[in-house]
């Protein structure tokens, strides 16, 4: 179990695609820095989305020179400054990003859903008596949306997920995130990341942000890729996760995947409590994308001292998918309580990185 | 909330006391590195026991120069070594550090279990009928072992640590830990920290190891002074805990403490679950004391690769307290798969820290 559990984390070199940042990086060699920038260009208000950064000092190159950017620079630099009143020691720098539709694409499925239809209808080739019973029987019929039917997502994620050795789990999950494409980019899931979001992660790294995932995703499953996809360790991985029992098998212990859910579900008002579980301190940055990251990102605003949110929003049918559902009450709160709007459209000037 | 929260979590300065450290290394001022002495040593056995470590060298100056010293450092010079099969990345460098009788002194009563029984005589004194019902009545009449009755046990404790807000629960936490004093030593709990594991710990993180603690005790009582007696960020403890539900109020969010356990206890095999859940990777270093560390100690030694296990064993009567209950299992389990057995006794220089 050990070993297998270990191997599955992957590499240990944090191999984050940065695959724009170098060329980028050589348009331009100016030495004047994203900070004299953004102070002269801060009384310009919305002007500043027309400046042009220079690339070499860019640690944003992917994303476009919009007041969003000019924000996540301007929140990080005062942050950072001892000098100011606004400065956050940096065992409180922490940031907390949702995973899917925030930090990868969620469409036309979530990546843990494909995962799932494509371990069911392997089941049903295993057994083919299954394709009788529901939930495998609207899935060979094709009228099962996981998305609105949650008890048939949870019977899928129930027997696809538990009642197996943890070990098990992961090799399977490995094996699929390796071999599995996205029907319309014909890429591993994996690889359709937000490169902005690469580059957000890393600059909050930089200046020793603690940089944790807060996914209503499986947690096992998001750790399977989290570290060579986004540089995030397990350890900074919170999520949804079934409970285990350890067991010993011929002299030495095992985890066993048991058909209970850990509580909370790490969706919505969970989110705060599973933060507090794993953290025990409130973030400073949270970036979300859905309704089910409205809670996380009203613990984050409600603490006393600077605070950053960051809402993605889909609006980008040409390079990723344009969508409001599920979102339509972040986008409201959003604009009451001033929070940032990231246009996909309009805010990334890539989306994924580029293939290798 | 969030105000109280972040205050809770004490300095940023990470306050560990090494009052000895600094005098001691004025004793001697030889260069020899410890890891020359270990491998002249080394085909000496347990003539090592003998040697006399250069304090100016020394990582643990309040180890006495035993096998059990030998074997940590050794141990850590194998894993950091990049020339050595048995070299560890930094990544996988975890240790997982029970609490209670492992870093601190648990005797006569867990500090935990002291701050519920004056937590409950308060609550006597506010609400006088309480002395009629039980658990309460039991310990009016001085019958009540908490140690003996686990109902008894877990109704005082959901009693004094649920039904409230996280933010009221940690500020009576934080009261009782300053104003507390052990009935012995008349210290504060916080102070009845082990010195060597103290050291241990600084020692482990110069050469990038994750420290973590591992208690049966609660999560945020343990937090409360976890950073300040022994640099662990709230972070990187994991403990038993109660569920929490996040509600709005005022328009604020709040997290409020339920009656209820998130599963599972953190005690025996409901260790290493979490140890999975918090941390996703195997420990290669795991210190106990007790049976219900053996489960914690077992995954650590059953994974592919170095690992030291390190058991406590409390044989001090006259500097600290001298018994086995609890221990047996493990003193036999240590026995047969060779860990190593830390006698306070014998191995221990100095138990706490000098008072400031």
């Amino acid at each position: 179990m050990a070993v297998r559990l270990r191997r599955s984390l992957g590499a240990d070199s944090l191999a984050v695609r940065h695959v724009r940042q170098d060329s980028r990086s050589q348009l331009n060699d100016s030495t004047m820095s994203t900070r004299t920038i953004l102070l002269l260009a801060a009384p310009l208000g919305a002007l500043v989305a027309s400046f042009s950064f220079p690339r070499s000092d860019d640690p944003l190159p992917s994303w476009r020179d919009t007041p969003t950017k000019a924000s996540i620079i301007d929140f990080v630099e005062r942050v950072i400054d001892e000098s100011s009143v606004e400065f956050v020691p940096v065992s409180e720098r922490v940031a907390v990003f949702d995973n899917d539709g925030t930090l990868i694409c969620e469409k036309p499925l979530y990546s843990q859903m494909a995962f799932m239809v494509d371990r069911a209808r392997a089941y049903i080739e295993d057994e083919p008596e299954l394709a009788g019973k529901e939930p495998y029987k609207s899935l060979v019929e094709g009228t099962l949306d996981p998305h609105a039917d949650m008890k048939a997502f949870l019977d899928l994620a129930m027997d696809t997920h538990t009642g197996m050795l943890d070990s098990e789990f992961i090799a399977v999950a490995e094996s699929w995130l390796t071999l599995g494409r996205h029907p319309r980019f014909g890429r591993a899931y994996d690889e359709l990341v937000y490169q902005p979001m690469l580059e957000l992660m890393d600059y909050l790294r930089e200046h020793d942000f603690q940089v944790w995932i807060c996914t209503g995703g499986g947690l096992d499953f998001v750790r399977c890729y989290s570290r060579e996809a986004y540089g995030v360790p397990p350890e900074n991985v919170i999520g949804t996760s079934g409970l285990k029992t350890y067991v010993e098998v011929d002299g030495k212990g095992v985890l066993m995947r048991e058909g209970k859910l850990v509580e909370p579900l790490n969706d919505g008002p969970g989110k705060p409590v599973n933060i507090n579980r794993h953290i025990g301190r409130v973030p400073i940055l949270a970036v979300g994308n859905s309704d089910g990251d409205l809670e996380m990102m009203g613990m984050t605003a409600d603490h006393v001292g600077p605070s950053l949110l960051l809402l993605v929003h889909h609006d980008d049918a040409e390079r990723e998918y344009d969508y409001d559902e599920g979102t339509n009450r972040a986008l409201g709160v959003a604009d009451s309580r001033g929070w940032r709007v990231v246009s996909i459209a309009e805010d990334f000037a890539d989306v994924f990185p580029s293939k290798d």
